[in-house]
C-alpha cells in the first residue's frame, strides 16, 4: 500500500479497495500514516465522495479500531438516538429516561459541544457531581441495572474517529456526507444496539442546512446501519430556529426537567415524542405509533420518566435533588429581559447567532480544551410567525455580569428579526427508513 | 488569518486574498503552518484551481521566500530555458553553451531527476569532478566571466518551493497546472533573466500528456513571466518517444558532445535549435529567426559551442578532456544489442517504459536521496514510423551486469512496439507567446 498512490487514485475519482481502507485506518490509528497525507486524502474525499463499498469499508475500519459495548446475553432490546446537532436541542435529556422507563434499554453515548452547538455531555455535567466519563464496563452494568446510561465518547470506542475528527476540524474537511456518516455510525454501531434513530437537523442552524443534502446524509447513515444489523430510522427536523425556549447548559437542563414533569414547550415535546415513538417501534416495545406515543406520554404523566432520570443522575454521581430543585444548577450572575423593539411579526430567530452569543457569554467552546460556563444563555419565548407588540418581553439573557448582559441583548437584537411577515416552517418534515421517505409526517 | 477558514474558502471555490497568500507562505516557510493544513489546501487547489490574481500572489510569495541572482549593472542580456521533463532530453547540455557562445549569458539552474525522467544536474555530474552545487555568488561571477553557469537549485532560491514540492510529492498534489506553474516560475524568476524559453513536453512520456492541458500550462507560465518583466515564450514538443537516441546519464552526455560537434541526431538538434532561436530573439541578439538559426549553426560548426562547454566544465571543477574523449565518463560493465523481433513498422517507442527501465537498471531515483549509476541506459536508433526487418539491430542496453542486460532487453521488447503501421507525430507542435499560439511551426 503506497499512500501517495492511494491519494491520487481517490483524487482521480477511483474507488479505494476495502483492504486498503482497513490497512490505512489501522496504520493511521497506530501513528504510522502522517496527518499531512491523511488530510490530503480527506480533502480528495470532500470533492470525490465515497462509493457505498468504500464508505462501508471506512466505517468498518473505524469501528474495528476500538472496542464495543458487548451486552452478551442481556435480553432487553437496546436503542439510541443521535442528533446532528443544533441550538436548544436538549431532546436527549428527556428522551433517554422516557424510553428507558418504557422498558427499553438506552446506552446513550453523546458528544461535547463545539462551535455554535451545545453537547449533551456538557449539559449533563452542569448537574453538580454528574460524571459522564464511564468506562464501557460501567456503562454496560448500569444499563443492565437501571436501563439507561448517559456517557461521553470513551477512548475505547472508535479511536480512529477521534484522531480523524480532530484533523478534519482544522483542515476544512468536516462538511462531507460520507465522512460525517462514517464518523457518527462508527461510534453508534459500537454501542451494541438493536435500533438507532437519527434526528437530522435542517435549516440555517444545522451543520448541513440544505434539506436535500440532509436527506442524503440520513439515507447514507441508514444504509450503513441497516447493512450492519442495526435497523435505523431518521427524522428530518427544523433547525431554522432554536428548539424549545432555553439555550445554554443549566437553562436547558431545567427545561428538560419541565418537560419530564409535563410542562415542556410544545416543539421540544413533539420532537421528543416523535423520536421516542421510533425508538419504541424499533425495539419492538409498542404495537404501533399510537401505542408508542401513549406509553411515552404515560411515562411523563406518571412521573416514571422523571424518576428514571433521577436514578441515572444518582448512578452517575450527580445530585438527584435537581429533579425537584433546579436551583442547585449553576445560576447566572445577572439576568435581563429583552423586549420587542417594534410591533410586528417575528420573521426569524436565527439559531447560529444565538449559538455564537452563548460562546461569547462563555458558555461554549472554540477549541475542545475550553472550559465552559454552564450558567449563561438565553430563554426565548417567541417563534417565527408570532405577533408581538413593541415592548413585549420576548426573551431573557443570563450572563455572568453586566457586560455579558449588554452583549447578550445585542445578540438578541440581531437574532430575533421582527418584520411584517413571518411563518413557522414545519417542525418535522421527513421520516426516512431504509425503504422509503415520508414527507410532511410531523407537526408544524 | 485563520488557516481552516482559508482552506474552506478555497475548498468552496472562492479566491484567497493576496496578503493572505503572502502571510501563509511566509509562515509555512518559517515552520509555523503545519504540513497537514498545507496538504489539505494543496488538494483543494488541485480541484478548484487558482484565479490569475491568486496564482500571481502565490508565485510572488514563493519567489520572495528566498534570494535572487542579482546581476547588478552586468550589461549582457541573460536568458534561460526550462523543460517540463522527459526521457532522453539532454537539450540543456547543448543549448547553454551554444547560446552562450553567441554572446548571450545563460545562468542555467536545473533540477535532479525523479521518477521516470532524468535531470540535467545528474547528467552533468556524470562528468568526473563536475560540481553543480554553486552558490549564487559563484554562479553570478562565472556567468559574468565566461557567459554560462550550469547549477542545481540552491537552498537560497525559493525555499518555500522546496518544502511545498516535497509535500506535493507525497500527497498526490503534483498534477495541478497552477501549482506546477508557481513552482517552476518562482525559481526561474529568481535567476535575474531578460527572457525565458519553456520546452513544454506533450505525449505519453510527459508529466502532462494531454496537449490541451500542456498548452494551458504554457500559457499560465507565460502570463506569470510576462507580468513580472521576464518575456517568456514556449514551444510544445513531442514526448511520445524519447528525444534523440541516448537515454541514461553518461550516454546522454556523450550524445550531447556529438551534437556540439555537429553529429547529433536530427530530432535532438531540431529541438535544440528551435529553443535556441527563441533565446537569441528574446535576448535581442539576432535580427530574426533565420539570423538566430545561422548564428547557432555557426556556433557548432566553428567549434565555439564545444569550446564554451569545455570552459564551463573546467570552471566547475570537471575534467574538460571529456569533450575530446567521452571514454572518461563512467562506462557500463555490459552491453548488448537488441534486435527487431519481427519485420514491420515501429508503432511506438514508449518513453515511460524506457524511463522506468533506467530506474530498474540503477540509473534513476525513486526518492530524492537515492544514488544513481550514471553508466547505465539505452541507445535506441529507431523512431515510430521506421520500417524494420526481423533481426535488425534497433537498440543497445548498457547495464552493470548480465542480470541488468536481461532486464533491459525485456524492457526494450515492451517499449519498442513493432506492428504493421506507425507514424512519427510532429516534433514541435506549437509556439506560444503572450500574444498568440502558432500551431504546427516545427519540423515533424
Amino acid at each position: 500500500m503506497v499512500i501517495p498512490s492511494l491519494i491520487q487514485h481517490k483524487r482521480d475519482g477511483n474507488a479505494i479497495a476495502a483492504e486498503d481502507w482497513a490497512r490505512l485506518i489501522a496504520d493511521y490509528t497506530a501513528g504510522q500514516v502522517p496527518d499531512y497525507q491523511m488530510s490530503a486524502l480527506l480533502m480528495a474525499i470532500v470533492f470525490r465522495g465515497l462509493t457505498p463499498a468504500e464508505l462501508a469499508a471506512l466505517t468498518d475500519a473505524m469501528l474495528t479500531s476500538g472496542d464495543r459495548l458487548d451486552f452478551g446475553d442481556f435480553a432487553v432490546p437496546r436503542v439510541d438516538k443521535h442528533s446532528t446537532g443544533g441550538v436548544g436541542d436538549k431532546v436527549s435529556l428527556l428522551l433517554a429516561p422516557m424510553v428507558a422507563s418504557c422498558g427499553v434499554a438506552v446506552p446513550m453515548m453523546s458528544g461535547r459541544g463545539l462551535g455554535h452547538t451545545g453537547g449533551t455531555v456538557d449539559k449533563l455535567e452542569s448537574i453538580p457531581g454528574f460524571r459522564t466519563g464511564l468506562s464501557l464496563a460501567e456503562a454496560r452494568a448500569q444499563v443492565e441495572r437501571i436501563g439507561c446510561a448517559m456517557l461521553g465518547q470513551t477512548p475505547e470506542i472508535a479511536p480512529a474517529d477521534r484522531r480523524l475528527y480532530a484533523l478534519r476540524d482544522v483542515t476544512g474537511t468536516v462538511e462531507s456526507i460520507p465522512l460525517i456518516s462514517a464518523s457518527i455510525m462508527s461510534k453508534k454501531l459500537a454501542e451494541g444496539l438493536n435500533g438507532l434513530v437519527l434526528d437530522v437537523k435542517t435549516g440555517s442552524g444545522a451543520f448541513i442546512p440544505d434539506p436535500a443534502r440532509a436527506l442524503d446524509l440520513a439515507r447514507t447513515m441508514i444504509g450503513l446501519g441497516e447493512a450492519r444489523g442495526c435497523p435505523t430510522v431518521a427524522l428530518l427536523t427544523a433547525m431554522d430556529r432554536p428548539l424549545g425556549r432555553a439555550c445554554g447548559h443549566s437553562l436547558e437542563v431545567e427545561e428538560a426537567m419541565d418537560g419530564l414533569q409535563g410542562s415542556g414547550p410544545d416543539d421540544l415535546m413533539e420532537v421528543t415524542y416523535a423520536l421516542g415513538v421510533e425508538m419504541l417501534l424499533l425495539a419492538g416495545a409498542a404495537s404501533d405509533a399510537a401505542d408508542a406515543r401513549a406509553q411515552l406520554e404515560s411515562s411523563v404523566s406518571s412521573g416514571r420518566a422523571l424518576e428514571t432520570f433521577g436514578r441515572v443522575i444518582e448512578a452517575q454521581g450527580g445530585n438527584r435533588s435537581v429533579i425537584e430543585d433546579p436551583g442547585i444548577l449553576p445560576q447566572a450572575g445577572a439576568v435581563e429581559v429583552f423586549r420587542a423593539p417594534r410591533s410586528g411579526v417575528v420573521a426569524a430567530v436565527e439559531p447560529r447567532r444565538i449559538g455564537r452569543a452563548i460562546l461569547e457569554l462563555g458558555g461554549g467552546r472554540v477549541t475542545i480544551e475550553d472550559e465552559i460556563d454552564p450558567s449563561v444563555g438565553f430563554v426565548i419565548t417567541v417563534k417565527p410567525g408570532d405577533a408581538v407588540h413593541a415592548g413585549d418581553p420576548v426573551a431573557s439573557v443570563f450572563a455572568r455580569d453586566d457586560a455579558g448582559i449588554a452583549g447578550g441583548l445585542t445578540a438578541l437584537a440581531e437574532a430575533i428579526v421582527i418584520g411584517d411577515h413571518g411563518r413557522l416552517t414545519p417542525l418535522i418534515t421527513h421520516r426516512i427508513t431504509s425503504r422509503d421517505v415520508e414527507a410532511g409526517v410531523g407537526v408544524g
